[in-house]
Parts: C-alpha cells; structure tokens; sequence
C-alpha cells in the first residue's frame, strides 16, 4: 500500500448487525484504543492481556451499573479485518442496551463509524485491494446464488491479481518510454516496441474478455428485468402470483430466515428476475393498443424478456399482430396462452401453423439455438445473433413453441420456469470464469482499453513519442483505479458512502 | 436440576441476530454435534481440536462452493450459554448467504431451533433458573433504562436465591409434618409449631415486600399508560409532538442504532411513557364532552397519568368542571395551560386562586408528597395515600400548580417534563431493592402466601394436620413454579414461545 493510512488513529465504534429485534446484536470497535476502551468498562478478565481469536465473558458497566453480559471477541492487528486492533461485544439484541453501550464508548474517547467505514480501514490497510472491497459491499446485497457467485469471486481476489501482474508490466514500459524522453533529441530506444505491442495485444486480450463478462455478471448480480405482457383479463396477475408464490414457500421454510421480498421478485435457477411494473400495461391496457404511449413503450425497453399472455378465445389475426409487434421490439420473448382448458383443437393447430410460417419467414430473431448467448443489455440490438437462412431445426423450435399453461390451477407454471431460464441462456451461473458486474469497472476497463488503442496507434511513430508516454499513463490510471492503487478522496466517498453503517 | 435434559440430543440452529440488512449476521449452533457439524463445511482449522472460546477465520463450503468467508467461534460445553457445545458462525450480513448456510447446516443434521430453545436448553441444563431466563426475554425488549434494569436484576439472580433459600427450610418442614403423618395415630410432633410459625412470618414478610414492589417494577418494566387529553384545539397534538420530537434527535444522535421507534412513546427520566390513543379524546373531543361516552371512558381508566391541557381562551366556569371533572377520575392529573402567550393577568390569577380553592376544599386526591408513592395500579384506588387534614405546603402545592407552556414554540415543555416524573413518584429506578415486574411470578406469591396463611390458621389445630401437609406442598409448588423447580411442559412452552428465535 503506498496509500497511507488515513484513519487509524482513532477508534471507531458501529452495531455491526441489523437493528431490530433480535437475540443478539454486535457492537464492532476498530483502531488502536478498541481493546483498552472496552477493557475500561468491561469487568471480567483483563482484555488487555488477552491473546487474539479469543472471547471473554464479562459485564459492561457504566459506573456501578450493569448495562449487560457480554462477550467479548478480541483481534488483535494486523490479525483482524482491518488489520487494527478490533473488539466486538456480543450483547443481548435490545436497542436500549446496544445504544447505551455504544453511548458509554463514545463517552470513553470512540468515535461513530461512518458507513464503509471498517472496509475502508480494511482497504487503506492493505487488507482488501478496491474491487474486492466493493465486492462486500454486494456480498451483503446478494440475494440470489448468481449474485452471490459473482460478489464472492471478485471479493476472493477475481480479477484483481490479474489486472495488477498486466499493470506491472505496463508500468516497466512506461518506465522506459520515459528515460527515452529523458534522453530528448538522442535517438534512444529503451523500450521495444514489438515487446510493447505484443503486451498491449496480450493485455487487449484480457480486457475484451472482461469487458464481455460484464453483461453475464451484470444479469447475475442485477437479475433480469422482466415485462408480463397481454390484453387486459388474460391473466398477467394470476400467472405473476403462481410465479411468486411458489417461491415465498421455499423463502419461508427456513424460520426465522424470512427475508424481506420484494413484491414482485422470484428466483429461478438462481438468477433474480424482476418483474417491472409497467401500470399501464401489466394489467389494463394491452402493450399493442400502448403502441403509441411513449413511457409505456421506454417501459417495455427497459425489460431483457417479455413473458406475452395469450388467451385462447382471442381472434388468431390480433394474435398476429401481436407476435408481429413483440419481434420488432426486439428483446426476448416468450408467448404463453394461458386459460389452456379453453383452447380447442382449431386453435391449437392454427396458432402451430402460425408459429411455424413466422419462425419460417423471418427467421424468429428471438430464435437462438442453446448454444448461443442472447445479448441482454439494453442496447445491444446490433449484436443480436444474426438471423439464419437456414430453416431452424425441430429441437430449436420446440423452445420458442408457445406455452400452454393454466396459472389458475398452477398448471404448466414449473415448464415456463425452465423456458424463462432457456431465454437468459448464461453460459452457466457456476462458472469458474472470472466476471465483471461493476459498471465503474465496467467503464475503466473501456477506458483502459481505448487508451492502449491509442497507444498502438502512436506505437512507430517517433513524432508522437510523448502520446505514447501519456496514454500508457492514462491506461496505468483506469487499471489502477480498478484496484485502488490511484484513487482519489471523491472515489473513494461515492464508493463507501453506499455500505452500511458498521460494515 | 430434577428435570432431565429433554431436548440436547440433537443440535440446533437459528440465526440469532435480527433478520435485515446489516454488515454481520450470527448463525449459533447448540448441541452434541455443534462443533462437528460445522467442520464438516468449514475450510479452515480443524475446529474439532480447538480450545474453547477462540475464534477461527475460513470459509463455509457446500461442495466445491464457497458460500461465505466467515469467523467460527468455538464454545466447548458446559463452558457456553446452554452448557452444551455451541458454535457461533458470524456471517456477511447477507440473507442469501445465513439461508444459505442455514440449509446446509441442516442438511448436515441440525434441526431448526424453536422460539427461545437456546435459553429453554439453558434452563433445563442449569444454567439458569426460570426467572432469570424468562428475564431474558424482558432484557431484549428492554427498551428504557428503568425496562433494562428490572430485567438485568431479575436475570443476574435477583429474588432466585432468597426465594430458594426459603423454600429449602420449608422443605425442611414439609418432610418433618410428612413423618409426623407417617407415624399416623401417635401423637408426635417432629416438626416445631413455634419454629413453623415465625419461619413463615419471617416468609411472609418477604412475599409482602416483593408482592409490594410489583407496582414499581411494573412500571419500569411496562412504562406508564398517559392520556393527553382536553377540548379541540387547544393543541394536544402540538404539545405530544414536542414531547416526541426531543426525544427523537436523541434517539437517532447515534448513526446507526435508530430504533423503530412506536410512535407515542417517549422515555423521561428512563421511564417509557406511553401515550394512549384515545382517538376521540386527545384529537376532536373533549373528554368532558364524551363523559357519558363508556368506551372513552375506559380508556381514560387505563392511564395512570393525564396530562390535561386547557386554552387560555377557555371560560373560566368549564375549566373548573373540568377540574371537578378530573378530580373524581381519581387519576393523578397535570394540568397545562398552553398557548401561554395568550394567558392574561386575569385568566392567571383567576385560575391560581380556583385551584387554590380546590387544593384547599378538596384536599385534591392528587396531591402526595414527594416521600410518598402514588399507587399506579389501575384498580389500587383504595390504597391511595390518605387525604391529609393539614393544609399543604406551598411547596407540594407548587408540584400541582398549573404549567403555563407553549407547545408550540416548545417553551415550558422541559418544565412539564419534570412534573410528569414528579408524579409517577416512584421511589427511585437506580434502587438496589429487589423488584417483581413479571405477572406471573406475582400471581404465585400470592398463591404462596394464601397457602402459608392457610398454614399458620391450621397450626396448632392437631384436626387439620393433613391440610397443614397439603397447604405446605401448595406454597412449595408456588414458590418452585417461579424458579422452575416445578415446571410443566405448558408452563415452559408459555414462557418459552414468546421468545424469538436464535435467543
């Protein structure tokens, strides 16, 4: 770390658990004071001779008053999260006591953590590089296995070791290229520039990769938002509470672990989809006849999958229509016809036939074969899998076949579910790939990158010698602001003022 | 401990911290098989050689999965909470991750824990009694410095040991009186009639004070039920509000440990003092007004203290029913004149000489001086402090004097503050006495000194030998239902399902 520490000389206190009612909740103290500070109220042993990794039973007192059994943790740095000395109090979890600790604390010299606070402390430190600190900050949001996967990876280290081995190399040219500035009008050349190049290429090479990753990771960290779409009375909300209901059983069946649901969010696969409300559409006014509203229109833009409901007794041409008009939006869709105990054999075939003469002529540009990714971002049309000539295999077509279901009687639901994943397609969410989910990584890799294009470009070049010296700068920058090796007070504030207090 | 450890052939686990966003949670495992059922998923130390009461720094796996980097700490039975092994397992503070964890652990084979299980196996293994665990449960939803330190008392050992040390000597008696009746028609008497007798006085005088000092204890357990009440307008929302708003910039003074705070509550002086909705009263109509209205009425009886406020604009002629009006609650009562800014010199010095008058005519029921404890139980109106025949002092009559305040621009509200503490008058909440706040426990030493009365009528009549056995064991069973030497399973599922799950 050539930051210095900034804050660790004085300590911070912070409940570390979630405030609420609870058994138990957790008072974190870090800095140099932490252990002489609860030492000075705590009654028990004494902590100040304690090994670390060890836990002591005691009181808090205030004066002659007894604010709670306790137990205390000690750490001692650098052997602890934040490579200070650290204490956490195990209290019983009532908030007069949590505040009256933290208050008799405050009062013996600790000051209140501000939010991120003991992670920022862990990364001045050099416990955590950036990314991985960032990457806590969405282990505690993750609420999905996808999400979880791809917080833990980066926080384990992910890409970091990776970026920071290319940055080293980086920084020896830069290195070079400035002696031969150094030596000015002498036509030295201290750096190879076939070497470089082929540096550059190598590195170009990662950050695609990486850049790539990043609409994978983004799905798993952020879920896949989701439109259900039809005419009014076709059963958008009964098929959304099928969806949802299956999932808050298994959300509930672990006691005391109920987390708070967001109404209309269900977990498929482990990946979170996210079912915007789109007013209007959802559960009134059909998306065709919305054709014109522009803020219903942006709405459907924002979805990544439109589930489109179908009734059975509606006439096969508005069907048409419809089907028309969801392939020209141009995001994955999925046509279900539900109420499926009033289809009838005409129906049935008509809507086979329909469907079989669409995929024919235009190809379905929903239609990809399962060893595709479709492209989820939002405005990422352009690289949509290009549409076959080739009539689509039996297989194939058997996935973008309309669904017929009965969410009334559950019926058909766990077979749209698997549809639903189908259409996501990832390469797989238990992947050992490394993958980006952060957009300001995100835009720092692209920044990277167009900085060593430009450096490729001045590379033979002996009149833009000194381009070449700033861009590669500017690459070193945008790596380094990846990991935290250049960072600045302002990134650093916009980063941990998002984490919680006491994390 | 008679009872048998029913329940530690298995182990079991719960998240013992509030379910929330926070940066940590704590999953606690209690049982045989705690400390092996966690080594078998953590990557780590081996925590099955691991002294107790340290701490170890891996990870939780399933299968090749990481779920979480976490912090095991290891507490080997009977040095742990419940006496059997425990692990604490702190986690990220992610719902995903403790359901996660959760579901492998019992996958694993620990069952999930019911409400209050930790500290039921606590009791049964003996590390508690039963007042002290159910003191628990009272020191989590302590929520004020008077709620916190009735339940600390209670669950530090409090009246557990004298109650013990009585009902072990009249254990002593209990068997002598069962030898004497063993021994049938002859005529001995093992067990001293004179020693019987001044034991259960000396008994006696015990259970009076504790059964006395409910109504303190009640108090700084439950807090006091307060009616702000008087005619529209005249700003009982205003003057609450500024009771509450004080107390909220202290409560939320410390980031982080805000707490959900009920609306109506505000503590002064450690006390909690709830604010009752009389939803006709305090907002739209005067209680004179709806006297004949029952439902009001009865909730005007729930209050052990009203706050009635009056406007200066008021006729003189209703104040003073009102006053009647209030006198005759036989509730203690402050009476504040707000909008003081409107008070004129007459309405001031007409209203210092009515309740002059009324002091003086009536004694005012109210009125006690400060060595005296008004008796705040809701149906305790006979054992008010008598009426005293003497003129009262200045001092004690300034107590009830009006307050002049103003809600508004929070002026005299600090002033009031005091006088509502004033008259709740309690002894002291930083008193070492011994107190009862637990419905229960009073009920059975009542049951035990009906019993023991029983006792003493008996003595001496050699007829009634038997009843003096049967009385005797009733106040043993009393006594022990307290401490749990005598338990049923209904008794603990009572105590013990109020808990939350993980304590």
């Amino acid at each position: 770390m050539s930051t210095p520490p900034l804050y660790n000389s004085d300590t911070i206190i912070a409940l570390a658990t979630p405030s609420g009612i609870g058994a138990i909740g957790m008072i974190r103290l870090s800095g140099p004071d932490a252990i002489s500070l609860v030492n000075e109220v705590f009654n028990g042993k004494d902590l100040s001779i304690q090994k670390t990794h060890t836990i002591h039973f005691g009181t808090i007192r205030d004066g002659a008053l007894i604010l709670d059994e306790v137990l205390s943790s000690i750490f001692i740095g650098p052997k602890s999260y934040t490579k200070e000395n650290v204490v956490e109090i195990s209290t019983h979890g009532s908030a007069y006591i949590i505040e009256s600790i933290i208050k008799l604390l405050i009062r013996k010299g600790a000051r209140p953590a501000n939010p991120g606070e003991f992670t920022l402390r862990a990364f001045l430190n050099g416990q955590l590089d950036l990314s991985q600190a960032e990457a806590v900050a969405d282990l505690i949001a993750s609420n999905s296995q996808a999400s979880h996967q791809v917080a833990m990876q980066q926080m384990r280290g992910g890409f970091s070791t990776e970026l920071q081995h290319l940055r080293d190399q980086l920084i020896h040219f830069a290195s070079m290229i400035e002696l031969e500035l150094d030596f000015g009008e002498e036509d030295v050349e201290f750096a190879n520039r076939e070497d470089l190049k082929a540096l550059i290429f190598q590195i170009n090479c990662i950050l695609h990769r990486l850049i790539q990753s990043f609409e994978q990771g983004n799905v798993m960290k952020n879920g896949v938002p989701v439109v259900i779409a039809g005419k009014p009375n076709v059963g958008k909300s009964t098929l959304l509470n099928a969806l949802l209901n299956e999932e808050r059983a298994i959300v509930s069946e672990i006691a005391g672990t109920t987390r708070d649901t967001v109404e209309d969010e269900i977990i498929i696969g482990g990946i979170n989809f996210r079912f915007i409300d789109t007013a209007g559409i959802r559960d009134t006014v059909d998306i065709i006849e919305a054709k014109g509203v522009e803020r219903t229109h942006e709405k459907i833009g924002l979805a990544k999958l439109i589930i489109y409901v179908i009734d059975p007794e509606q006439e096969i041409e508005e069907i048409i229509t419809q089907i028309e008009y969801l392939r020209d939006l141009d995001i994955p869709f999925i046509l279900v016809v539900n109420k499926s105990d009033l289809v009838t054999d005409g129906f049935y075939s008509q809507l086979s036939t329909l469907n079989s003469q669409l995929s024919k002529v235009s190809g379905i540009r929903y239609q990809v074969s399962s060893s595709e990714t479709p492209d989820l971002s939002a405005n990422a049309a352009d690289k949509r899998p290009q549409i076959s000539d080739q009539p689509l295999s039996d297989f194939s077509f058997q996935l973008s076949a309309p669904l017929y279901i009965s969410a009334k009687s559950n019926t058909g639901v766990d077979t749209l579910k698997e549809a639903i994943l189908q259409k996501v397609n990832l390469h797989s969410i238990n992947t050992d790939d490394v993958l980006i989910s952060n957009i300001r990584h995100l835009e720092a890799l692209q920044k990277t990158e167009a900085s060593l294009n430009s450096v490729l470009e001045n590379i033979g070049n002996p009149i833009t010698s000194d381009f070449l010296a700033v861009d590669i700068k500017q690459a070193l920058h945008y790596l380094g602001e990846i990991t935290g090796q250049v960072t600045t007070d302002d990134l650093l504030e916009t980063i941990f003022s998002k984490f919680c207090i006491g994390k």
